[in-house]
């Protein structure tokens, strides 16, 4: 693995994704359950919680990485433009550095929907584990 | 509301939410559902995903604050140490900052857990819908 190394994984913000993260997690704001809430507020329906994408993170960082056993230093996430409901988002991360000396290497990612708009953007810290 | 102001709410990290977890985001990495493989790398016991404490945010960030309808920015946290099964974690913030002329609020947050030992430390910033 070196730097600019870059991967990737399609995630749909399906109905069963919503309603399990809501009975998991119990945020039931009307900003995410109801659509003419939503549309009051200027979106286009109810948005997808942005906490999905970080549960999207646990995966990705887990099974499409190149590294058979990892644990999570750090996360960042910015989220810039709305996701809505059955969106697909296009994962894609890329190798910014790697720390040989402490077996950690950081990466930077974004989200792109279906529309290929950019809807969330960050950076994570995993480190190897021996 | 003001710099300063501080709130808190306790999670407990159930064999319920650790399943609903890993049934919604299918992140079955070794080190989350094998104590014996975990403990081999050091740890007490299988390690709980890091986003199950992003999960808590959503519900802390809907529920907890003193705010009716709002929309998370950014968030950033850090995980110092592990979190295990049946784990009580306080997750307490405060107010950073208040950029009233752009609706935003910005948080520092931590996470101590029932020894507490923090385990987790970050930042989050949310705007404030009209």
């Amino acid at each position: 693995m070196k730097k600019g190394d870059t991967f990737s994984h399609e995630f749909i913000v399906s109905e069963e994704i919503h309603r399990g993260f809501i009975e998991l997690f119990k945020d039931r704001s009307p900003l995410h359950i109801d659509d003419s809430f939503a549309v009051s507020k200027g979106f286009k329906g109810k948005v997808m919680h942005g906490n999905i994408l970080n549960g999207f993170m646990s995966f990705f960082i887990a099974e499409c990485l190149p590294y058979e056993n990892v644990i999570i230093h750090s996360q960042q996430i910015n989220y810039s433009k709305p996701v809505y409901m059955n969106d697909q988002l296009n994962l894609v991360a890329s190798i910014e550095e790697i720390h040989e000396a402490v077996n950690a290497v950081e990466f930077r990612f974004y989200y792109n929907n279906q529309n290929n708009v950019k809807v969330a953007k960050g950076r994570f810290q995993i480190g190897l584990l021996k």
